[in-house]
């Protein structure tokens, strides 16, 4: 049994049907709002030697603290408006003598992230405990009511658009495993910085809402391939992506033309944190409009269609084999 | 530098002086709603082996996840409404064969809590990592706008209460840390109980708010003298502790009688998650009232004054010492 089927079929009827929990499939849920306006609100933890290690900058990883939750906010179209923080300190943390200028990097990076995006911390809980230091982040913010953008809302015949490149992060963190080297010190930096920080395209859901381009999107947190099939089950049908029409850097085509064992990082590899979403194929030269306002490169990768099922396919429209379809934690 | 300094000096300043956040010195805080309530929210953590051993029945996990979160909403007279559940399962209880069993254990004990205070899960997020297993929870919970019962609403003259019995949480926590014994079977089932399930005082929280009998209360977690420190301190007054007041439970005064080594448990050992409160001394009669009507045990501890600090008094008015005034994480 996997992560989804626990969620599925331990704490789904823990949720007793309320719709405003969207069957435990979407980014976030919803407290209700009288005055015009839901309240998007969702629940993450990051711990250190899985979502962030132990050598990151601490500013870093305070900002990928808030980033990370903010593309759950991004995802939904919604405005970010504040966050509860409960930290965790790990013994090890604790005993080193590092770990007040640590905390205050931590600090220094949620500081950094609150200033850009706009929101404030609301509340918390601090703790130590014997195992590694870990963060949870529960975000808040307004969407007009009912709009929310929802992974269950594509239709047969949208086409499906992902904004960014794909496959930056992963490999970031494949160079901080020691599993990637030779690279410039350019396109490493680049890379390195994609895993730290990971860019929340807030301006892009509030766009894609706002003059309603797309009611469906999810942001790209466990690799494209899997999260497209969480996307198409939730509304029903079934996908096809253009594997040569997937967004990638210079960098990422740099490492995969001189090692092809990386080159299923941009389809399943996770740690993106890009927007992916639907939209009917009258909206195309819209969404290229809305691309270029918003200085944010947004790519049709692919299409769906009545059925089930995922599928990646070749320029000659064959079907792609990939080893790792999605990031799972166990 | 300990867990209250840091609060105060790294992470008040991101509050941006939200008055929601109440200073982060609360038991929550708010999320500002339109229609004559506001939304109380909360997060808290609990991890393996600090919040609850690896040997707790499932259930009593599941249950006390929400029942020390839904404390945080009886210490502000809400009405619990939903949550959102983190999970982040430790290497341990994934590679072990018991861990699904284990699992539906805690989904049991959060089904089992949920029906009994009225609350429904609402998201989350499932991860697995290389320490022990740890939980946040954020709970969600109305009060009537602006009516929060809050830490810094006490007043010089107001007395002093607490509800239920103090330090049986702690002695249970001491007889499954093999650090006490030679109890009846009884009295280590009710101590036992007590550690493992707390009470959260909702009913209690919620008419002294609505029968307006109170501004003032928390939830004890860390211990009654350091709890109440907490409240004289955001009320700006002094507090006086009558230490022979103090309920104790039956089995717990009888560990004392015998082990004069655990005599200072129910003035600061921790969990006990019982309310904290103050009252004009106006209210006296009706707060016995309403301890027989809802059947919860309420004792008057102590008084409130002009000035700054706490003190713990015996049977004559001399200032009592105590080894551990609060309990610190770190």
């Amino acid at each position: 049994m996997d992560e989804f089927d626990l969620i599925a079929e331990k704490f789904l009827p823990l949720t007793d049907g309320r719709h405003e929990a969207f069957g435990l499939k979407d980014d976030g849920a919803l407290v209700p709002r009288s005055n015009g306006e839901d309240l998007v609100t969702s629940l993450d933890s990051l711990i250190e030697g899985v979502h962030f290690l132990a050598a990151d900058p601490p500013e870093t990883i305070g900002e990928k603290l808030l980033r990370v939750n903010l593309s759950d906010l991004a995802a939904m179209g919604a405005r970010p408006e504040a966050y509860l923080l409960a930290v965790s300190l790990g013994q090890d943390r604790l005993k080193g003598s590092g770990y007040l200028p640590w905390m205050d990097g931590i600090v220094a990076g949620l500081r950094s992230a609150q200033l850009c995006f706009g929101l404030s911390l609301l509340g918390g809980d601090t703790t130590a405990g014997p195992g590694p230091t870990s963060f949870s982040v529960t975000i808040f913010g307004r969407v007009p009511k009912g709009r929310a953008l929802r992974r269950d809302h594509a239709d047969a015949g949208d086409d499906l658009y992902v904004s960014g490149s794909l496959g930056d992060g992963a490999l970031g963190l494949a160079i901080l495993q020691d599993r990637l080297s030779g690279l410039t010190p350019r396109d490493t930096a680049t890379l390195v910085r994609a895993y730290r920080l990971p860019e929340p395209r807030l301006e892009l859901g509030q766009a894609l809402l706002g003059r309603d381009f797309s009611r469906a999107a999810m942001d790209l947190s466990d690799g494209l391939m899997g999260d497209v099939a969480h996307l198409a089950r939730a509304s029903g049908i079934k996908a096809e992506i253009f594997a040569d029409q997937v967004p990638l850097s210079d960098p990422v085509r740099s490492v995969l033309t001189r090692q092809p064992e990386f080159a299923d990082f941009p389809f399943g590899a996770g740690d993106d944190y890009e927007l992916l979403f639907a939209a009917g194929p009258d909206k195309r030269e819209k969404i290229a409009d809305l691309s270029v306002e918003l200085g944010v490169k947004v790519c049709r990768v692919g299409r769906l269609m009545a059925g089930q099922g995922v599928r990646l396919l070749d320029a000659g429209g064959r079907e792609k084999a990939i080893q790792s379809a999605s990031w799972r934690h166990f």
